[in-house]
């Protein structure tokens, strides 16, 4: 396996086309699926080609880039060009309505190239800034997970062996990643780490991704079963359990992935630190407690199903919630951009992000 | 669905042959599998098409009463029968070199025949005893479930929703079940009764056995991924875990089925009583404590693939242990065939099993 450039080049821009990693064929294959249209973008975000709520995000700060660029060849005056770009940032914002980078990129750009028109810039002139604009969104966000990755691996011995669950890495990011970004820059700074990862049922993100983008940067990976995690703990092998979060209540409860809450509480009875490691931008000052988080139920076709076999009788019915909240007295530490925040979180997590 | 009479039919004999329910098929299509020949019987077994030690005793049982009538056809002599005899008891005894029942299921039909050639019986007279020693192993082991499951029902209430793991069910066993015993015991005595099914990851005997026998008997059940027990359990929608046993040391801690051990932890910390239903062939009083038992590492392709998919990159290791150790601190009580068993387990096992 051919080690690919790191942070990993989840979104790029090349040749006026957007070009993602296509997650859907990992891990079986790397291609590179290049978007020359706003239309084939949507499909690729629809499709999970690219997932993860940052990833989303810089694919759709590039795709306002492109559908302006597009715009240009077909209409001679702005008004033209500008309405083609809404009608684009309308169908961007279609793909996936939960993911909130998605909403805050398309704005980003959206009101950049506002701004400009409104200002008098030629579009020739726009063209350039929105592209410099998608191009921030993405640094900015490899920047951010490099800042936490740095925070977080303090906390790692320089010999550390890592549990994670599913997968807050490189490919659900701008390329570094925040869970597993943390495991990159302890590898940066010179530690010798390796990584259990939970396989992650039923969408088995850690199996297919988190394993493979371990492997493809030379970091030993062992995959278990969600079930195994607790042997693992048992038996002394694990240094720390980091995990990423979808959202954070202003009082520290965590929402992630399901599965999340149960590695917590193994950690917390075998004495393992459990880190949470996350950006600002799945804070939510507005949700009090983890009370206060609905959790999405998703299709039992997803416990019923795996790789086109069926594993449930017809007729059963299967319970399958995207989400658990593990509640602020579990968590270690949550791990930010702007350095590693302790209890008591509702104090300390308005303090880094305001 | 049809249901099927209960205790299931997982192996009787019919017209001079040992039948099976085929449980590679489940929960696809419900199949039976006819073995007219003791070859044809180690295939099913070594196929995994009967599974579960219980089972296995009962189908060797059926065995070798096959294997005396189909040596009668060949041999005129009583030594050449009991020879061809003890060549299938060889061959039988291959097939699952660590399940305990198997044995002891042979060495009961095969010590009874040697008393009988020693005692001058004929060999048409032997026929008629080995057949009935088989099936009084299976009629032992429905009767025992039974008991098992009648007093562990009475710890559940009229309308009781229970969690388990893996498939402790009547596929398993004679028909009856062990932890799934006591749920079907629960229905006999007029409870009204549901069940959350764990998949069970590697194997998915959950959703595949588990979930197919409750649906089966018209009890309701609902499959989930394992990591979702714990948020389950803080819904507070479970009155209790029950789960099966592989192993019982002396002192009470349980080896049983990967995922077994975490449930154990979430219970308790949910204040819900977690059960281990388990009959005295799976207690052993030379293993003092769970320490004392080694964990069977299974083939990491498990981990790996599923209905011939690949989920993990290639060259990427799986941890993959067959069970996990349950310490008796977190059992509120085991259910046997004798009763309901409080701790203090060392010495409250070793009066009932003695």
């Amino acid at each position: 396996m051919t080690a690919l450039p790191f942070p990993f080049p989840v979104v790029t821009w090349d040749d006026q086309e957007v070009v993602l990693i296509d997650q859907t064929l990992l891990p079986e294959r790397l291609t590179w699926r290049r978007c020359g249209s706003v239309t084939s973008l949507c499909l690729a975000i629809g499709e999970l080609a690219v997932r993860g709520a940052p990833a989303i995000g810089v694919a759709a700060g590039f795709g306002l880039a492109l559908s302006w660029r597009l715009a240009m060849e077909k209409e001679s005056h702005i008004t033209g060009i500008l309405a083609r770009f809404q009608k684009d940032r309308e169908q961007l914002s279609a793909t996936r309505p939960t993911a909130v980078n998605l909403f805050w990129a398309l704005d980003r750009l959206g009101s950049l190239a506002e701004q400009l028109v409104a200002h008098g810039k030629t579009a020739d002139e726009i063209a350039i800034d929105l592209l410099v604009e998608a191009q921030a969104v993405l640094d900015e966000d490899v920047a951010m997970c490099r800042s936490l990755g740095m925070h977080g691996q303090q906390l790692l011995p320089d010999f550390a062996t890592v549990l994670t669950h599913c997968n807050a890495g490189g490919l659900a990011t701008g390329g570094y990643g925040t869970a597993v970004g943390v495991v990159f820059a302890a590898k940066e700074s010179g530690k010798t780490i390796s990584v259990f990862a939970d396989e992650t049922r039923p969408l088995l993100q850690g199996s297919r991704l988190t394993a493979w983008e371990l492997q493809n940067q030379g970091i030993e990976v062992t995959v278990i079963c969600d079930s195994a995690a607790a042997s693992i703990m048992s038996q002394g092998k694990v240094d720390a359990v980091i995990t990423g979060a979808d959202r954070i209540a202003a009082n520290g409860d965590v929402a992630n992935k399901i599965g999340t809450y149960p590695l917590a509480v193994l950690a917390n009875r075998h004495g393992v630190p459990f880190y949470v490691a996350a950006p600002g931008s799945t804070f939510d000052a507005a949700t009090k407690t983890g009370d206060d988080i609905a959790i999405e139920l998703r299709d039992p076709h997803e416990v019923h199903e795996f790789h086109g076999g069926r594993a449930t009788p017809e007729g059963v019915g299967a319970w399958n919630p995207a989400f658990d909240v593990t509640p602020n007295d579990l968590i270690s530490a949550i791990i930010t951009e702007h350095g590693v925040v302790r209890p008591p979180y509702r104090e300390n997590l308005a303090k880094v992000w305001k």
